[in-house]
């Protein structure tokens, strides 16, 4: 399990939540307590939309914590939206291309989760990723084909519709030849305006997912990032968080039978 | 265009054909003298076999000239068989999983060409692997596809054969559509007692390809490892140098066509 | 002999001069054509005023022409004063406290030369630098040491009158006991606000430095980035080049002595 | 604090203690017990001697837990007299000369503990190190520089009585000016035939040091490879362990007054 945080707000320096709280990311990377994995020190990533519709990447194969470079960007770019990522692998290359966020053309993407037996899984779900988008498919990870599976089933236009569609081709997959195989998916998809989170899960208990809202400002974090619990919301098991632009932070029920699963 | 060699014999430092020679493959990491690219900086790898039917790899993504691990290795680790590429990427990123040579079982592999348009070819390409080797497939490169697709066309009993078999089918898709690819490659396999290496292309000209062969200790390498020119003898284009146990070093021809193609 | 551009003027992205130019700092990284090291491959690095009193940095062991995440922090990081280096060791390590520019305080440089001999002379530049500031040498490069003498000797106040000083104490360490080490310093510096640039040799030639002005912008170079030599003014040897806020951008002889010892 | 291991015996494939140990050293790079910290996650370091005078070496900076390299070596490198070390960074940076172990001619060192405000005294235990050694300085821990401080007050022919003679100065500097900055130095140095293992504190707890011995081979240790504790022996603190070509291996007290600095 990974660690992530997601930020839709007013233009802040990354360090505001990357860097700087009590039990920031660069902690978590350390020493996670909501996650089986405490440690996350298998790369990890920034991206962040700045003044070009595609966002900037920095990935990078050493542990975030001990990343001198990660300390200097997370206090010199700016953004309105941002995503910070640190990795522990379920068995992927610890590879730049394999470390989170993912980008595709104006879009980005990160998760935290499994799709149980990878292995036997892996070409059905990258059968999902229409042609024109192989192209993109640059590592091996089972986040990144989805990501890819997602914008192929239309994410750009609907990306909630798509995640959901594409959820319920993987749990049926998961699900397939008597098996019940774990599918964890907490994940953060942004296109320069919007962030959209998800929290789901079939065959397993979801991972963690949290948010924080002040000020027309949102944080969408794996777990809290400071001891004040009582500042951030759970995202329930089989919800979409919405960050669109011009709109309230929202919470919808996006796939169903997934809530069912998770129980 | 990577560089490499390949040695089968006495049972030898590995410093003797990757750092000792005056033009060696680290020399040649920053200049080679018959390679399209004169730099090969992108990544390098060790491979070589012991005691264990399986061979070891030391892959990174640093250049070869700077690494002080690889000079350590080459002087501490002694083998009867090994192989030693740098790298000069076609486009697929610069990872560790990237570097050759590649392990598969008790077989290696490493690789100096390209598919034309493999973004366009490599559906088609990863469609030969079959699912039993897929996951192995833990890099993006063309060449680690085509060693699997090798592989899984019966190279382990048949290397010539299969590999011939799947040069066919690459070339045939190379020059699909009236298009012509180029399709070009310099192929190194061994499983521990025998190597065979290939020199082929399609809709290009061959890469180089030598070797040297005393005392029953033979030598392949993209280019000469000395000045001493008349020691290296040309694959010629369509040829297999086969070193099995036992047997004296021979040159085959394996593809018919492919020496058609090539002109 | 490593490569640099150093850039002062109106704020604009990193790209327009690292990543952009026909002879760009990346292409140089793979083929310089003024430099006896042709391949600056030994890692690189970024520096760069912001919003904070102190520069940001982002520097990599790995080579600058196939490193993602430099051409994402380029087009999306803008700066007023900025620098870039791609680094050709002269025997110290390749690690990332090794590549330049170097930061302390407000204060970055960065260099392009060598100190003939440094293993004997090491000591002796090391112990130019003040107790208060050798905390901040955290790496082992010459480059380095020369940096933290500079402010040592006052060059927070007086750049050009603290280079003069080191660099003629350097002088005479390099032609004491009958010997005449060579002493290449083509080097950067900067405040924030001002952008010094240095050209001085002793028992050698000096490396080459070029500057290019226009609309109060100035960029200032190892070699050209384009093929349009005439607008490119070499600095000449013992010359410093002052491109101080508020004032038109100066050239003044800094070393006399410096260069006779250049001819 | 960092964890290690040190073995000599019969030649053996280093992953008999470095990686197939149900806690062994790649476990503990994860999660280690008796250390303040849990994680050793900033580097790592192989060093092991074979038909040469002089130790191979491989050092890299990523954690050794995901390093596919360090798996292989473990499996295909012999050695009858080998270290193996994982840090955990106590401010100096992760670069590959900063992990250990460090060579110097035929002698290897490793280290685990701190030499406090290493900032303050870093100088004057610099100047503990001869000129003719200051050139094997490529790092800047203070784990090397005590190393070859120690090579420099005569290591080479009496390990031991160098070792107490500047662990002696280092209590000295650490308490003078009424300060009591702590100093633990549990370490290993070995020259291809012996090998020499301390324990030793002043104004704090010694860390951990254990051993094992059967059949001539012995094998010390941070912390215990595995549930068997009574098969363990603990080094006392202020002593050394000497397992010398020839001789059984002992135990001697090699600073009397550190028993008593490190009550």
């Amino acid at each position: 399990m990974c660690r992530w945080i997601a930020y839709r707000g007013e233009t802040v320096p990354l360090e505001q939540y990357v860097t700087a709280p009590a039990h920031s990311l660069i902690v978590q990377s350390v020493r996670a307590l909501e996650s089986t994995a405490g440690t996350n020190g298998d790369g990890f990533g920034l991206g962040w939309y700045g003044e070009h519709p595609e966002p900037g990447l920095y990935r990078e194969v050493r542990p975030a914590w001990s990343d001198e470079n990660l300390r200097y960007l997370c206090r010199h770019i700016h953004s309105h939206l941002y995503f910070a990522h640190v990795r522990s692998s379920t068995g992927t290359p610890i590879t730049r291309p394999n470390c989170h966020p993912f980008a595709c053309g104006r879009w980005m993407f990160m998760h935290n989760g499994v799709i149980g037996n990878w292995s036997r899984l892996r070409r059905k779900v990258e059968a999902l990723i229409p042609d024109e988008l192989y192209g993109s498919r640059v590592g091996t990870t089972d986040s990144e084909a989805v990501f890819l599976a997602i914008l192929g089933a239309g994410g750009d236009k609907d990306p909630v519709g798509a995640t959901a569609q594409i959820l319920t081709t993987l749990t049926a997959l998961a699900s397939t030849n008597g098996l019940s195989e774990p599918l964890r998916f907490t994940a953060a998809m942004a296109n320069g305006r919007d962030l959209f989170a998800f929290r789901y899960a079939a065959n397993s208990d979801a991972n963690s997912l949290y948010y924080r809202e002040a000020g027309g400002n949102v944080v969408v974090v794996s777990e809290p990032l400071d001891a004040e619990r009582s500042q951030w919301t759970p995202v329930p098991p089989g919800y979409a968080l919405l960050a669109v632009a011009g709109k309230p932070v929202a919470l919808a029920p996006f796939l169903a039978e997934s809530r069912i699963a998770a129980e």
